[in-house]
């Protein structure tokens, strides 16, 4: 007989009468209920045992977290709460779990706890919901791209190249650490060194992504980047993952429209596909919600705040129009604001960009044409010699989601700028490359995926969201 | 009016008359035919220019290489070849190129040129039918999973343990790289290193997926690994990307028919969605084997070698039957083998596992039930006590395309083992977990997706399938 899912025997349309199905006991009370789970579905299938016809033995190892072989009848349910249950005919135990010793217990476990055994936290609803979520974003997110004439590309992780300048870099080396081979002057030969100079993991995938639109003309990263900084906070990483689009012959506005129709486009994927586990994740949040003092609760629950994304439209606003109403907002004037905007030029912090969406606009919001002096050497200058077509993508609850630009082009200027930023020509030949032979507008944006996931979650601290995270003094598992 | 891609173009469902299209000049002759591309297809658009009415300042600047702007009427073709061509009413030079000094002439580069210019060499049919390639093998992965009620997993790419034991591994480093930090006793003092220990990037995220499918029931992972070898071969890299499905209460008769599945459903995809890059592919392999003498050119051309796996049974042969065959088999008694089989516990070799597939089975194999002694410490060990419970997919012309097996749940039995091998028990407490809490029987297997697009691909050498190829002496770009 076909072994079932747990989600098979759930969904409506299922015909079996006698079935199997392997799974984890989540509790067993009473002697005869198994709240069974294998990970299909958030939830579980209620397995009634005959503990009369069932041996003692066998019923002392039907503990929380032991997996099991189930055989019986899939029955309509005489109690409550479920539609279905199954009669047991046969049970056996494939691999006991010791309830003195099982850290899962089934209670309440705090995160902080379920961290230090995130290689068990995935037998909880909450973060097989996370992690359920996680997958189907990532699968909406190839498929939206695909369906949109992308292609995927690797770009490398080892980079030979500091010249990204998006943060500190992790050194990759098979240098003896203790005795570097050293060069006269005394520094470190790196020559010597596996790939013959001195390489890093990457911080973004995006000045090679470039070099594909520039020949496919509309490609996208998905992969692993890395920040060296010594942030322990809730919103930070080492080691996170990127999704970076990258189109020929885009500006900045086809950029925005991209952006918006991307992002609007997966939250209705997940708000199909995950009912469930998005469901389960709101009654989740508003419990957790419910011991906070009612201004610091959401407005919105989970789900009303995902289909309000998805069906609003993303207001833009310019960054000087972004300034001006930030300097005469009253949290500027009262002098409620951490940092106050004094005067253009200002480089906006997070608590700025939360009053504009959840404050004032009340919607997502596009921030664009930024300052030229506050973002990367890579973004189109505008005419006006002061500003460069990037944008920001500010959601409610989270601040920055996406950070975009239009990419110059024009050799002359990117050269420049390049000079006045003291970064190596000869390092990026390859890229200036692309500005010689047949340039043309193109564009890009870089979305932060755990960021994303916490959007969609719920959760408040993104070492929640990752199956293991990489912090500061953490690279456990 | 809406640009259209050059494959947009070329449907046969188009219905435009007026038209605009952006791309990058393949080759211009006789002062009229532009033959275009914009990366969306193998195929070029002819694009005519009427060159009395053109100025010729314009005329000049259409160069191989040059990104332009067209607009025109799309009409049914007076010349062979073709369908449909363009009839320019306007032509703008977005992006001049030089002819003199453009790498990528409109002839015939070598790849290891091209590889010098892996910038752009995706500029040529033959990369830009690789890449996308490579995308639609990577979504066909994706999808498959996403169908059979897998859940996507990143495993971590910095790894805190050295216990995989698959190779070589690179370090991960933040400390002074000349003046490490050093303990009492003289070695490098990795606890002030960022993560607080010795960090190496991963060579397999096995380990971590077996967590996730103990708890979710079935998983993949497909993200970039590592090894830090010193092989300067063409079937070696660095850093490629893999592909490991996990899935608990599945046996190896079961992985076998996963990874049989699989494969071949990934292989139809593409059948299906990439015919022409695949023909383009084909005709290629067809042409540079022309120089070969007919002994070492391929039985099948590539489509008819990708359907044959498609269609074919995977032969499942045992270790001990395929030391028998080779044994027995003429290149062996005749030590034509570099590598004579003598005796059962022989590792394989490339020569026997080709001879097997090529010569004597002329089909897809799959040996399994290896000796323990030459297999991982965590493979299943068969009752027989001398082997495990490992499988490796042979593909004609490549060898070994995947690699798997059942995992060793017994708690005591995978402890000695670890014993046996000096594994620390402290490195791998999580990993013992899940033989201590609700173990079962479970199997994955590995990919390396660059094999699989190798063969897909016809391409001979693994640095021409990935954007840019890490070896050793060599991270550009």
């Amino acid at each position: 007989m076909k072994t079932s899912t747990v989600a098979e025997l759930l969904s409506k349309d299922i015909k079996l009468h006698d079935i199997e199905v392997k799974g984890w006991v989540r509790t067993f009370r009473a002697n005869r209920f198994i709240a069974l789970n294998d990970g299909s579905t958030i939830h579980n299938i209620q397995c009634v045992v005959d503990f009369e016809k069932t041996e003692e033995a066998t019923l002392k190892r039907i503990t929380t977290g032991a997996a099991v072989h189930i055989k019986g009848e899939l029955v309509e349910s005489q109690g409550k709460g479920q539609q279905v249950e199954i009669q047991v005919k046969s049970i056996v135990i494939l691999g006991d779990s010791d309830p003195e010793t099982y850290p899962i217990q089934p209670k309440k476990h705090s995160f902080e706890f379920l961290r230090e055994n995130a290689h068990l936290r995935t037998r909880t609803s909450t973060f097989s919901a996370v992690m359920r979520l996680r997958s189907s974003l990532s699968f909406a997110i190839h498929k939206y791209f695909n369906e949109n004439g992308f292609y995927y590309m690797h770009t490398p992780i080892v980079t030979g190249s500091d010249a990204e300048g998006a943060g500190e870099m992790f050194r990759v080396s098979t240098l003896d650490s203790k005795n570097p081979p050293l060069n006269e002057d005394g520094s470190v030969n790196y020559k010597e060194d596996f790939f013959g100079k001195e390489t890093n993991l990457t911080v973004s995938g995006q000045l090679e992504a470039e070099t594909y639109a520039m020949s496919l003309g509309k490609v996208y990263t998905f992969g692993p980047t890395f920040r060296a900084e010594n942030s322990n906070t809730s919103r930070h990483l080492a080691e996170f993952w990127m999704i970076e689009p990258e189109v020929a012959f885009m500006d900045l506005a086809g950029n925005m429209d991209l952006a918006e129709d991307f992002l609007k486009s997966i939250l209705n994927y997940v708000l199909e596909h995950n009912k469930d586990d998005l469901e389960f994740l709101e009654a989740r949040l508003l419990d957790e919600e419910k011991v906070k003092p009612q201004a610091d609760r959401s407005e919105m629950s989970l789900i009303e705040k995902l289909k309000f994304v998805a069906d609003n439209h993303f207001k833009r606003v310019s960054y000087t129009e972004a300034i001006d109403i930030l300097k005469n907002s009253k949290p500027n004037k009262k002098k409620k604001f951490k940092y106050i905007i004094e005067e253009w030029g200002a480089d906006l912090q997070s608590e700025h960009e939360r009053f504009l969406v959840e404050k004032h606009f009340k919607c997502p919001v596009i921030l664009f044409d930024y300052p030229a002096n506050i973002k990367a050497f890579y973004m189109r200058l505008n005419e006006d010699g002061k500003t460069v077509r990037a944008m920001d993508i500010l959601f409610p609850g989270i601040g920055e989601m996406v950070g975009g630009s239009q990419r110059e082009e024009r050799l002359e200027v990117l050269r420049e700028k390049m000079k006045a930023l003291d970064i190596d020509e000869d390092e990026l030949w390859w890229y200036l490359d692309l500005r010689k032979y047949g340039t043309a507008v193109h564009s890009g944006f870089g979305l932060g995926f755990e960021r994303l996931v916490m959007f969609v979650t719920g959760m408040g601290n993104i070492r929640d969201v990752i199956p293991y995270p990489r912090t500061p003094q953490n690279a456990e598992f």
